[in-house]
């Protein structure tokens, strides 16, 4: 394209040329680190279930060839002339944005998650008009507030689905107040989000109950998450013994399906937040949502002041996240498996090969 | 019934005895006023859209006879020997409700509309095991606490239909912050529940939007009911000159219809209070509602509490509803023409025959 010939660092990184759902090796060019930019050598990089949307062109909105990737971690190799808050061997991440406005209101108010002209750290338009690449490769560039602070204690490859995983869930328990303990909270489905919010809800004191449709999770969920119960949602029985006893429930099903019998285990006033975006619409029938003065919610990843803070929370509590490290050539077997569910709980890829 | 052996006033009113949507002269028993109990000369008795549900049974719940009506004024005549806030000859009224708990944890808050032991006004179970009749008829008696005062300034029929109508809109306006001025409020549907919350936004100082699927109905908005602005929900240019300019939308449309173009009206953050019950799931596309960090909302009715403090505002701003008084002759053909939606914008039986 034109509008990259400005692009002149060549990069090594993995996209997909076409829906197949398969990447391979890419060679792309990205800008020369700018005054206000940080270059990251990518050490690790989460695979999250929207890469495969992306990669399979499941929303229609793909721009081929794709190098996805938005769970991103590594150190800093430059920094720009303006940029004071990093220096070079920095353990730093990045996340789902790399661009905004910094001039609107929600930039304002620290919310650029949902600044109209946002860039995405991959399948983006940066606003020199040309297309993010993400974190499927071996370097990044990204403005300096696009990039948080990995704190120590956290190893880079179990903290890298934090970045989307983690923020996505953190976002609305700070947004709905569950960072203070003593509330019950409901998390349904134990995938990639799901293990992480029963792992902050733990850690922020709540008790936790994971609702899946998969009975053979119960055993994952009570002895490896320390959830503190187990609802099979299939099984009318228990839904109904469970009525009325959340304060929260967070949706992280990426699958049509309704949204009334977990509202019918929520209290009154009871706050359901969705973190998952299926291409169909949920289906809300009206009576549990008034008889029961509910509320669903959405939100979209979180700010950087936000996964900031979850970062350091992260790093207080020791949280990471459950993962099965893939290297390079294993990306293509990973996302076949993914496809399945088939993964505990997040497939991270060794893009440094362990070199760090 | 065994249970209502002891119900030995006789009370004349209007029932429905099957599916058919129509009412008949019906004689029946009430109980006697008790100590904790208010008798009141029933005037009038607005006619709700749920009154046509529950005549035709369409939520599968009716118990026939059903002496439908909670939209009652009229005029104390008896109080119970403990009862210290009503006299004979106060101006009163009653809603929705005529029995809760007093003992559960939303009771104790004053939210005794979500007490799980709550009796409807009609069709509901009284703890004595009867079955609760309803407005349209020439006497209810009801517990003191289930019955609000009239403000003087308020003209009993015109202020009948704020007992359901009215508080339903009034409690999400409430609980959303949307009682001081400055913000913007769609109101989508403009029937019973419609024009109130147009009247109480532009008393309250918002900017009112009217949405509606009906290009007719833009005179009366604007002109009637003093709209600020009016949107064809149907045209899709209009919907989209008008993205994320409103902060919150009450929906009145009791029918099957998505949320996902009208929470594109909202702003970030904006909120949509659902106060319809249609019979048929809604569709709730995940977008939308994750973008934008938005909230659907429910609730059902108001509590004693906020009743009180609508009539008074109602009292204090001049607030009624627009209203067709019918004789009790013509309560058939007026719920024909209600299931037509040909009614502006609220039918209000004269039980009382200009008595008052």
């Amino acid at each position: 394209m034109e509008v990259t010939a400005h692009h002149t660092r060549t990069v090594a990184g993995w996209a997909a040329m076409n829906e197949s759902g398969k990447v391979e090796p890419f060679i792309f060019q990205r800008r020369e680190n700018g005054v206000d930019d940080v270059t990251i050598k990518v050490l690790y990089c989460g695979m999250c279930h929207s890469d495969l949307n992306f990669l399979k062109n499941d929303w229609g909105i793909t721009i081929y060839p794709v190098v996805p990737g938005h769970e991103v971690t590594g150190v800093v190799t430059e920094v720009g002339a303006s940029v004071s808050g990093f220096k070079v061997g920095d353990r730093v991440a990045v996340g789902c944005i790399v661009e905004a406005c910094f001039d609107c209101d929600r930039c304002h108010l620290s919310e650029e998650n949902y600044c109209e002209k946002l860039a995405l750290t991959y399948n983006g338009i940066l606003s020199d008009g040309s297309v993010t690449y993400g974190g499927y490769s071996e370097t990044l560039v990204v403005h300096h507030k696009f990039v948080a602070r990995v704190p120590d204690s956290l190893p880079l490859d179990a903290a890298a689905p934090l970045l989307c995983a983690g923020i996505t869930v953190f976002s609305p328990m700070k947004q709905h107040g569950m960072l203070r303990s003593g509330g019950s909270l409901g998390v349904v489905g134990l995938g990639g989000l799901g293990h992480i919010a029963v792992k902050f809800g733990k850690a922020f004191g709540l008790r936790v109950t994971v609702i899946s449709s998969s009975p053979a999770k119960e055993k994952q969920a009570r002895e490896g998450l320390k959830a503190d119960d187990f609802i099979v949602s299939t099984d009318q029985e228990q839904m109904q013994a469970k009525r009325r006893s959340l304060d929260y429930i967070i949706d992280t099903v990426p699958a049509k399906h309704s949204l009334g019998p977990l509202l019918e285990l929520l209290k009154i006033k009871g706050v359901l937040a969705l973190v998952a975006a299926p291409d169909q619409p949920l289906e809300l029938p009206s009576f549990p949502l008034l008889f029961g003065r509910r509320t669903v919610s959405g939100s979209i990843a979180g700010s950087m002041k936000e996964t900031q803070e979850m970062l350091d929370l992260c790093g207080e509590h020791n949280i990471t996240c459950d993962i099965e490290l893939v290297s390079t050539d294993g990306i293509n077997e990973a996302l076949a498996r993914l496809a399945r569910n088939d993964v505990r709980y997040r497939f991270v890829i060794d893009i440094g090969g362990g070199s760090n």
